[in-house]
């Protein structure tokens, strides 16, 4: 399934230089190097030559200082959840674990944001903060390090009200590909001093440097928190709704759909009794009046538009129930058809073009004959078909890959993007050229050369090969 | 005041090929150039040797690409409302004028974006958007063009709500030094393809290539808009209101602060009887109760904190006066002293540090005997202080020189930037190294390098001279 590796092996000189330096947390041992040769997504794993646990930026920039003497390739290990094989080692080399970088440097409730090590995940974050009446929004879903979802522009459900990493990291300390240690940003909420290189950093998935710190926001817990669910006739229907919605300027901080198949898989994984239809799920942050004051207007709405059985949840263990619900989208759907594995796709359009992609999405997968529950963050404009596949039946499993090509090339023509939230990785580079133009793509190997010259890091993601 | 030009004539083939091309639409007239070769800062004017008025990205794409075959610089012009400098042809070269590039390219409701070309003001763009319930919400002061405000990551008072130019451009078509056309990002209100190109472009003043259209972000008018200012017994108490209020979870669309000089000049300046301290003015965007219910908050918290005389201003002309005499407050303070011209700070520091950073900088104002009104976008840290000088005193102008050098120095040495929204230019050049470090300075010309190595675009701005 993968392209044919070109890996040179691991230069001896650079495996005992390693050894002797970093002792037993250098390994070679075949099941480690599994471990970090693979992700969530359904790509046949490729482990690296070698694995090294480092417990710091200086251990980092040594490393990588070590494998760039040597010309060897670096990808950056964090929990290793990505979902585009962006972890895979195409060309052998060293992975460094972050998992280590751990330690959280500096909370500033005044300032609202904090300073933590790459390897911390959104829910350590969370922990400690604790009693602060702050939390961190952003929520990919698996509990992912902050490094990483910084490193693929990460996002979720929190994001139409919270922006994505993109909007939330302040700055960063990282890793160049010479072993040089870059700091970007600062703690300004603001600033116009030069070129944006936290920007650059996000987003760039290991090839260009490996983020080691980050100073992210933080926001304040909202005073009062209700949610809601309610069932269409269509997904048009669900669509007009939340378009209408966005424009009311109601401030609503998560509304998902999800379609009739998801709810179903839903209903029977996690015991619910929801309306089987397209549906939407809301959430709403703000005062107490605030937040009934939104979620009437988004029930006036919604009836307008024919939705049903408009159900609130304030309380905080039926909102509890209801997104739980909601986090096990995935594995109900997976639920649907036993022992098989899911390839998620992540196509994301401007809203007005979102009921068409997704009418357009129906009609292809009928014709494809494949299984694929739908859930999305739709003020975004962003949603993923959970394809399941027979692990064992490849023709399923290219049809699968099939429908996911078309469903990235219809997103583009529809003046959206191919990968809303995963990254490109080894999935999505096939679709850059078309996505950004042959400039754009110039303009990027441009970038990647400037800065990683001898291309070691993370090599032979995002850019299409030449 | 400058330092001495490097500038080689306009080659001869070049002149020849530019007016046999653009007509009357190119011109070497000295008061033309003069006029494209100053901007509102206090610098000496450094006027091109031509300027051509370009009319659509295509004429724009030629004229850079007849001055790349020849190594000629360019500098793109807006509207030259820049105040650090942007404008001046510190080497010579062409000046392209953009102003004709003012068409609406599109506004989609629905999506909640619009396409303008760069020469667009956002004034014009606003009155576009009349009747659609929509508004486009950054609000540098100055009625800039949007390509300008982009290149410089330009934001103002509705930014601790709305965010800067950083987070409302969703894509843009750029000219490349070489004379291609570049697109990047696109509709899809988020996306984790690849290096973020767009990013990258806001806020390089021109030097990487030249912004000609562009895809912005619009909000719904909010239903309800309220005002409040409130007195101060000092600086630390308002900023401690403001802290507060963030903490709150307040939704503030804007909070300003100006201090007791800068309110005596509005009082003389626009007859207000505002009383005379540290002044908190503050606007809030919602529904009718959620806009009532924050400014209860507010009020509240600003009497914890000493404030007087809470005035509410709901009813539009009581907003708009008041609003006005904030907007109004550069021109009052100039008026303060007869004959000055103004030169304005612009440091950005995390809000747990402003007010200790004001402090200082009061102390240095009162030792360095010059008069400078205090204004600041204080919910984001941000705050300009307006020196005035007499333009025939050029000891005085020395002496304010560096008390904006000590002043720019302190906001960097406090986690801040130099620069939270005016830009680089070479107002700000000297104190990059200072704020980003060796290591990202490195990274910044290795960018330049990659993209223009020819160094035409804007040369002499942005990074320090090596």
């Amino acid at each position: 399934m993968n392209a044919p590796a070109d890996r040179p092996p691991l230069p001896k000189a650079l495996a005992e230089a390693l050894a002797s330096r970093f002792g037993a947390r250098f390994s070679v041992a075949a099941a480690v190097c599994l471990h970090h040769g693979k992700d969530e997504s359904s790509y046949t794993p490729m482990p690296p030559d070698a694995v090294v646990f480092a417990e710091s930026t200086a251990e980092v920039a040594e490393i990588v200082g070590l494998c760039h003497s040597h010309r060897t390739p670096v990808i950056a290990f964090g929990t290793g959840t990505s979902l585009e094989g962006h972890l895979l080692a195409v060309r052998g080399g060293v992975s460094i674990d972050l998992s280590a970088l751990n330690q959280i440097i500096a909370l500033r409730q005044e300032d609202l944001d904090a300073t933590v090590q790459c390897g911390v995940t959104r829910k350590t974050l969370n922990a400690a903060l604790n009693g602060t009446g702050l939390f961190f929004p952003i929520d990919p879903g698996a509990d992912a390090s902050l490094g990483g979802m910084a490193a693929t522009r990460a996002s979720g459900t929190n994001a139409v009200r919270y922006g994505t990493m993109r909007e939330n990291v302040l700055g960063m300390t990282v890793v160049l590909p010479d072993g040089r240690i870059l700091k970007t940003g600062g703690r300004a909420r603001k600033s116009s001093a030069g070129y944006d290189l936290t920007r650059l950093m996000v987003g760039s998935e290991g090839t260009l440097g490996i983020i080691t710190e980050l100073t992210v926001r933080l926001y304040p817990i909202p005073e009062a928190i209700s949610s809601a669910v309610c069932a269409f006739p269509s997904v048009a229907a669900a669509v007009r709704t939340v378009i209408q919605t966005i424009q009311l300027g109601v401030p609503v901080a998560r509304i998902e759909l999800l379609d009739t198949l998801m709810i179903a898989a839903i209903n029977r994984h996690s015991k619910t009794s929801l309306r089987e239809g397209p549906t939407l799920f809301f959430e709403f942050h703000g005062s107490p009046t605030g937040v009934k004051e939104q979620a009437e207007t988004v029930q006036e709405t919604a009836a307008e538009h024919g939705g049903q059985d408009f159900e609130w949840a304030t309380r905080p263990e039926d909102r509890t129930r209801l997104w739980q619900a909601r986090h096990d989208a995935y594995y109900a759907g997976i639920g649907l058809k036993p022992g098989c594995r899911a390839l998620t796709t992540d196509a994301c359009v401007p809203i007005s073009q979102l009921a068409d992609c997704i009418a357009e999405t129906y009609l292809d997968l009928e014709a494809s004959g494949l299984i694929a529950p739908l859930v999305g963050h739709v003020g975004d404009g962003n949603f993923h078909m959970v394809l399941l596949v027979d692990p064992d039946d490849d023709e399923e499993f290219a049809r699968a890959k099939g429908f996911a090509s078309r469903l990235a090339q219809r997103a583009i023509r529809m003046d959206g993007t191919c990968t809303g939230e995963h990254g490109v990785g080894i999935g999505k580079q096939a679709y850059m050229t078309l996505e950004h133009g042959d400039v754009a793509i110039d303009v990027m190997r441009a970038l990647k050369r400037a800065i990683d010259p001898d291309n070691i890091m993370n090599p032979g993601k995002i850019l299409p090969p030449p």
